[in-house]
C-alpha cells in the first residue's frame, strides 16, 4: 500500500493509469499475490484507485486530496445556550478539560466486562450479526430490566417495555407520541439543558417549577397545572440533573395527586438511578406505570459509546410508540448493541462495578467540594450520589461568562443559566466531581474566576 | 445458580430467606467462594435475589415468576397498511417465510470480517469504547464515505457529512428541519412503504407522482409541482424501491431543473446504491449537493444488526441538522457500531463481497422470475441489480387478499398497495429474490393464489 501510495503522491502513477499487475507486483515485491489483491482492494476502498472489471486496477481520475479532516465543530464564537455544552463537549478532543460534561471519565468505566462481552459477541451466530432485531428490541435485555425494575419497587409486564435507540430518542418517540406544535410542557428549574432543546425542536410551549432540595416547589406546581394545563411535565426523580436533589415521598405523593387531577402525564428519566446508595422514591413505582412513563438508558454506567435507551409505559401507549419507532427510526437500537449490553449487565461484576463507582465517586465529591470551597464555589446541597455538584459561584461572577473565558483555555464548564428555563440560574454551575480532580482544573478555575472579577 | 435457583423454586429457600454465606456455601459444592459470588451475582442481575450490604444476599420479595416473554408483536388482525410489512417481518421468527422482507439472509452477509473487525473492536482503546464520540460521528467512515461518493461523481467536504443513529433517522431528521405540519411532500407512487409511514408521523399532505421504469413521470411531476407546491420529494435513484428501475439521465435533468424553478428540496436516498453493477445518474452529483441531499446507509451490503446511517447536505444545512440530533438523540451512531462499519468497510475483503453478492443476486433474479413466472406472476421490469422484483399477479387476484392468506401459512409478503399512496397497485407484489428462492415459498404461493382465486 504505501509503495503505491507514493507513486501516487510522486506522480510516478498518474490519475487514470493502470497499476502494476497482481502478479507483476506481488513478483517485485516479494509478496504473494493475495496480499497484493487486498492491498489494492483497501487503496479502492478509500477511493485512491479503482477496480474495473475484467481489466484490473487504475489510479482515480477523482483521487481526493488527503482529507484534512480539521473539526470546526467546537466554535468559540456559540452562543452559550442548551446546546452550549454538549456540542463543546462532545467535540472538543482528549487535550479539554471538561469538568462542565455529562459522563465520567472513560477509565472509570467497566471496560473490561466489556471487552469479555465483545469477544463472546465475535463467537455469536448470524443472525444477531445481521438482522434487525424485533421492534421491541432484545429479549434478554428486556428481561433483565424487568427484574431491575422489580427491585425499585415496579411491576411492569413484557408489554409495557421496548427498547429505543439512545435515552434522548425514548424522550422524544414519546413527546412525537403525547405533544402536538402548541401544547405546553413542564420541566424542573433547573433542569437537564437537553430537555429544553428537545422540546423547542417540538414547538411546544416551555414552562418551569422551581426546584427545591426534596423535589419541585410543590405549591408552584399545582398553580401552574390549575393555570397552564401543561400535558406532559418531564423530571428525573432519583439524583436530579443538574442539582443531585432527591424527590420526597410526600411531594412524589403529592405531585402525583395533582398531575391524575388535571391529567398531566409524567415522563421520569431515571437515568441516574443505579448511582444512588439505596432506591428513593419512584414516580413509576407509586403510579403503577398509568400516567407516568419511565425512561432511562445505560450511558452513564456501562458505556456511551454503545447507544441504548428504554420505555416502560402503559401497554397501549407502547404499542404506538412501537409503529412511531419503526416509521422513524426502523426499529430500535443495533441488535449488537444489546447483546453487550445484556452481556454486562447479566454478568457477575456488573453489581460489584456499580459499588466500586459509587465509593469512587463519594471520594471524589468530598474531594471537590474541598477544592471549590477554597475558589469560594459553594454547593447548593450535598447530593446522596450521581457526579454532579449545583454550586453557587462568589459574589458577582455570571457563570456565562466564566465559562466563556474558560473555554478560551480549553477547560469546558457547564453554566447556570443552560439549565434555566427562567434564567435564573446565573450564579450557578454544575460541576462534574470526576472531572474536577484534575490538578489543572483548580488551577485553571482559580485564573478564570480572577480574571472575570476583575 | 443452578443449586440456588432449584432451592428457591422447590421453596426451600423463600422470599425474604438469607442465602447460605459464600464461604459456606463454596465449601457445601467444592467450588472457589469467587464463584459463588459470582453466581450470586448473577442471580441479582436478573433479580431473583438481592444482596444487602455488609449482610449477605436474601432471596427477593419481589421476585418475578419466570417471566414468559411471549411476543405478541404479530397479530394476524393488524391493517395491511404501510406499518404491516415491517412490524410483520421484524417480529416473526426464523420459522417465517419472508419473501416480502426489505434485508438479505443473514448467510449473504460479510459476517466473517464483520467478526475479524469485532475481534479487534475488544482491541480498542477505553475512550472508543466509552464515550459518546463526536456529533458528526466518525472520522474514519465519513473519509471512507467521502471517497466512495467521489467515486459516484459526488464532490463532497468533510463538513458537508454527518453519520446518524440509521438510514430512516437520517431522513426523519431532515423532514424534522425542513418540514412543518401540514407542508406537502411529493414522494414515487410506489414508493418505499416506510417513507409514508415516516411522513404521516410528520403530519404532512403526501402526493404521490407515477413511476416509471426510468423515473418519475416527468409531465405529471412538472404539473405536480406546479399546482401542489410541495417542499420536498423524496425518492431513490438508483435501484428505486419496490420498482428495482432506475433514474434515466434525461428525467435527472429535467427533474432538477423543475426542483430548482419551485424551490423544492430533494431527499436521494440512495440505500442500494452498491447493488449497482455501475453507477447510474445520481441526483446529488448533478446538483452538487446544493438542493439535493443524499442519505443511505449500510444495512443492506453490510449488516442490519449495526445501525448508522448518513446525511451528505449543505454545510449549512448539516449545521442545523447536527443540533437537531443532539436535541433528539444526544449525537450519532453508536461509536463502536462506526467503527466496526469502518473497519469492514475500508478492509480488504468487502468489494470482494459486494462483487460476489451481484453475482449471486443475478443467479437469484433468474431463477425468480422463473419461479413465479410458472405462477403466471410477471414483473413489470427486468432490474439492474438489486434484491427486489416488483410483479404483477395473474388477473382478478388482490395482492392484500394473497398477503393475508399467506400470513396464516407462515410467509410474509409485500402486497402492492402498501407501497402505493393513490391505492393503485393492488394487483403488485414486491418479492426479495433471496428470500424467493426457498422451495417452501413456490409451494405456499402456488396454494395460496389457487384459494385466492377460488
Amino acid at each position: 500500500m504505501t509503495a503505491i501510495r507514493t507513486k501516487i503522491a510522486a506522480r510516478t502513477l498518474a490519475p487514470g493509469d493502470r497499476l502494476p499487475s497482481i502478479r507483476g507486483f506481488a513478483a517485485a515485491m516479494g509478496v504473494s499475490p493475495s496480499t497484493v489483491v487486498e492491498a489494492y482492494d483497501r487503496l479502492a476502498a478509500v477511493g485512491l484507485i479503482r477496480a474495473q472489471r475484467g481489466s484490473g486496477f487504475y489510479v482515480s481520475n477523482n483521487a481526493l486530496p488527503p482529507l484534512k479532516l480539521a473539526e470546526t465543530e467546537s466554535p468559540q464564537t456559540r452562543t452559550v445556550d442548551p446546546f452550549w455544552v454538549s456540542r463543546q463537549s462532545l467535540d472538543s478532543d482528549a487535550t479539554v478539560l471538561k469538568p462542565g460534561c455529562g459522563w465520567l471519565p472513560a477509565d472509570w468505566m467497566p471496560n473490561e466486562a466489556l471487552r469479555r462481552a465483545i469477544r463472546s459477541l465475535a463467537r455469536s451466530d448470524d443472525d444477531l450479526l445481521a438482522y434487525y432485531g424485533r421492534t421491541r428490541g432484545s429479549l434478554q435485555l428486556r428481561h433483565l430490566l424487568l427484574a431491575r425494575f422489580a427491585v425499585e419497587g415496579i411491576q411492569a409486564t413484557p408489554d409495557q417495555l421496548m427498547l429505543t435507540s439512545t435515552g434522548t430518542q425514548a424522550l422524544d418517540l414519546i413527546c412525537r407520541f403525547l405533544l402536538r406544535p402548541g401544547d405546553t410542557v413542564m420541566i424542573d428549574d433547573p433542569c437537564y439543558f437537553n430537555f429544553q432543546a428537545l422540546l423547542k425542536a417540538h414547538q411546544v410551549k416551555i414552562i418551569g417549577a422551581p426546584y427545591t432540595p426534596s423535589g419541585p416547589d410543590i405549591t408552584a406546581f399545582e398553580t401552574l397545572l390549575s393555570t397552564e394545563r401543561p400535558r406532559v411535565y418531564i423530571t428525573n426523580s432519583a439524583l436530579h440533573n443538574p442539582t443531585g436533589a432527591t424527590l420526597s415521598p410526600q411531594i412524589a405523593h403529592r405531585l402525583l395527586n395533582a398531575a391524575a387531577r388535571h391529567e398531566t402525564a409524567i415522563i421520569e428519566d431515571d437515568i441516574f438511578a443505579d448511582f444512588e446508595p439505596e432506591p428513593s422514591s419512584r414516580l413509576a413505582a407509586l403510579d403503577g406505570l398509568n400516567r407516568v412513563i419511565r425512561i432511562g438508558s445505560f450511558s452513564k454506567t456501562l458505556s456511551a459509546s454503545i447507544r441504548c435507551g428504554y420505555i416502560a409505559s402503559r401497554p397501549d401507549w407502547i404499542e404506538g410508540l412501537l409503529d412511531l419507532q419503526v416509521a422513524t427510526n426502523f426499529g430500535g437500537p443495533s441488535p449488537i448493541c444489546t447483546e453487550l449490553i445484556a452481556h454486562v449487565l447479566g454478568g457477575g461484576s456488573y453489581r460489584k462495578h456499580m459499588e466500586e463507582l459509587r465509593q469512587k465517586l463519594v471520594r471524589a465529591r468530598r474531594e471537590a467540594v474541598d477544592k471549590l470551597h477554597r475558589l469560594g464555589i459553594k454547593p447548593w446541597l450535598s447530593p446522596r450520589g450521581g457526579f454532579y455538584l449545583w454550586c453557587q459561584l462568589p459574589d458577582g461572577l455570571d457563570s456565562t461568562q466564566i465559562a466563556q473565558i474558560a473555554l478560551a483555555e480549553n477547560v469546558i464548564l457547564a453554566p447556570g443559566n443552560v439549565f434555566s428555563v427562567s434564567q435564573s440560574a446565573g450564579r450557578f454551575m454544575r460541576f462534574n466531581v470526576a472531572h474536577t480532580l484534575d490538578s489543572r482544573v483548580h488551577r485553571i478555575l482559580e485564573d478564570v474566576l480572577r480574571k472575570a472579577g476583575q
